[in-house]
């Protein structure tokens, strides 16, 4: 287009097709594609009540640019709630933003000069990738394993970025809790590295925590902010607990950082109405007990998946068996094009997503991400048999 | 701040000083300062209704990160209405964003890359200002009159630019109706001008029409872009006419403009639940009484301040009686010291906002803003008043 921005370079395309798709092509598909909460889990009737309390109580303030007291006790709320990831922080060290995505946007323009260096997870959230491209970055993945991001790796790409004189990331950007898309998740060891190298080196890192709420096994683990409060920007949200049209999340985040965000925002608190409602929600509400709910569902979900594709696949598909989140992550042979897998896959009436578009890198990846939140049980073991007959057509073409 | 963004040089204090604040140190301050709609006129009784009903309606849908059925309604009456404006778009020109504020970014992040030129008016917006230079972009301002942007000086500048191998601007930003902080609108044939020259030098125009529907005197006159819907950029919002807190607004442009403002925006929507609220309202309620509410409101107001301007000021201040929006544009002799007159008027118990953040280039400018839609007649004429004898004192300081 003539007169626009002329280093506009990122695959559109891919973007538009995965990106928040809550309606596909085909409407009997099963919906194994996007990470969505499970529908008649999203609290509407409460939050349908809290509208009516929080704008009788707050009245025209609700409307204001900075709004009633919604915002200061969602803050107040979200403070105290960290702490069960370790998370001791004060108010100035808080934003509230619209969902992770603004937090990771806005982390992108505050801390990235163009041409400057991201390290990321190989693979990783592509909107993730898709606002470091935009802020002119270049990006360099590191492997996950069964335990998330190798940080072996990672620090000896440090070293080596010293020794040779090489650039240091700004920041690396990490999702320690049951990673999209693979499901992993760091162990306390490798949390408390990466922290130490973060601070060793003077880097950041930009921790992603959508779905940390969302564990069905094994205890909570300190977040890797808990070690370098001073180095760690921290995502959280409740697109994944309370719905995402509420389109409010929070970072965490030493002062300096907060004040440069805040300055991008213009001082303006994200949806004063949304804030108003999810303030009086937040203290007239069971949080723990939807929680709760949400992750015995999941913990079935992610089960009938993991059965399934075990009965389907057997030894031609690998996996790690998520904690929590909502997805589980498929690795093929080496040999398998998973964009034709997805493509015929649809055609039979399931929609996964491939495994391209989570790496900076692009080509051919053998994988395939499924969400196990979104479908009841029947509709999963429904969908991948889909997927295994999509496969061994795939299979014969090869 | 070590690893933080380098370039990061804007005045981060002045704008956190003036944005979005509803709140001031003296709370018996008669508050002049910011652009806010008068508190008893926002529909809270019809927003609440309109969020009990759309909720019931769209149910969990309206907790997609698509929404339900709202984001669908507001779009069909935002394009109805419009045509008010002398625009007719296509809903592939429409886009929803989090305000004007939000289409004012998205079209700096998309047009602008760091080092190019944006012609705006001068004074003007101060967001505005503070967004493109975080674009990295050069901003030249050109003179006001009573009749908005002298598109003389801007034609004459744009002729020399192509002559002597200048730069052409990306865009040239402009609030052709009841400007802020000016308050002067533009006569139609200016506005017809301004686009033959987009259209002419191939470059866009960015129309910010935040306060287009608050005229309380004369007729309504087409926007620019109805001149030339291929160069122009039109940002509307509802946080003039419904409240600032809905955080809701619409871009409306070529569509290779909006399809890259909707890559940046991860095409998905702003507030779902907002617009399934706005989507139920639009539709349930009488838009056209609450626009004659606030005019006929205003027009009262503006009078009220324009009869005290004239009885504390005399000669001393000069300004353009308003035919709609918010403010009046104060213009005292050039020896003044708005700020200055600005703290004494603080200490004095009224808070306006002195010239200097309107212009791109800073330094003292001897002009103060008022703004008139959000106090009473009475409370107007105590803040006129007071903001008088701060003046007069001001003057013995000299």
């Amino acid at each position: 287009m003539n007169g626009t921005k002329s280093d506009y370079s990122f695959n559109e395309s891919i973007i538009l097709q995965h990106v928040g798709r809550t309606k596909i092509a085909n409407p009997d598909s099963v919906n194994l594609s996007f990470g969505f909460p499970a529908p008649d889990l999203l609290p509407i009737e409460a939050l349908n009540h809290a509208a009516s309390a929080a704008l009788i109580r707050d009245n025209v303030d609700a409307l204001h640019y900075t709004g009633g007291k919604g915002p200061e006790l969602v803050k107040r709320w979200m403070l105290q709630r960290l702490r069960k990831f370790g998370i001791e922080a004060d108010e100035d060290c808080y934003l509230a933003v619209y969902g992770a995505n603004q937090g990771i946007e806005l982390a992108a323009r505050v801390l990235l000069n163009p041409g400057e260096t991201v390290w990321v997870e190989a693979s990783t959230y592509f909107n993730a990738l898709h606002m470091f491209r935009y802020a002119g970055a270049e990006i360099e993945g590191f492997p996950v394993d069964h335990d998330g991001l190798d940080v072996d790796r990672v620090e000896s790409a440090l070293k080596q970025a010293v020794q040779s004189g090489g650039a240091l990331p700004k920041f690396i950007y990490v999702m320690p809790n049951f990673q999209n898309p693979t499901g992993a998740s760091m162990p306390l060891e490798r949390r408390r590295r990466l922290a130490e190298l973060a601070k060793y080196y003077n880097i950041f890192i930009l921790e992603d925590d959508a779905y940390g709420e969302l564990r069905f096994e094994g205890a909570h683990l300190p977040s890797v902010y808990s070690f370098a409060p001073e180095r760690v920007i921290y995502l959280g949200t409740f697109s994944k607990t309370l719905g995402p049209g509420l389109r409010l999340g929070s970072v965490i985040a030493p002062n300096e950082v907060i004040r440069r965000m805040r300055c991008l925002t213009l001082d303006s608190p994200p949806s004063p109405v949304t804030q108003e409602i999810l303030g009086w929600l937040l203290y007239n509400y069971d949080y723990d007990a939807q929680i709760e709910r949400l992750n015995s569902r999941y913990r079935a979900r992610r089960d009938a998946m993991t059965d399934a594709v075990r009965s389907e696949f057997g030894d031609a598909a690998a996996y790690t068996r998520p904690e929590g989140g909502f997805f589980l992550w498929l690795a093929f042979p080496r040999e398998t094009d998973a964009g034709q897998l997805h493509r015929l896959a649809e055609d039979r009436g399931v929609s996964v997503v491939p495994g391209n578009p989570f790496y900076a890198a692009g080509g051919n990846s053998p994988f395939i991400r499924l969400c196990f939140s979104y479908c009841g049980e029947s509709e999963i073991k429904r969908g991948v048999k889909l997927l295994g007959q999509a496969y061994f057509e795939h299979l014969n073409k090869l």
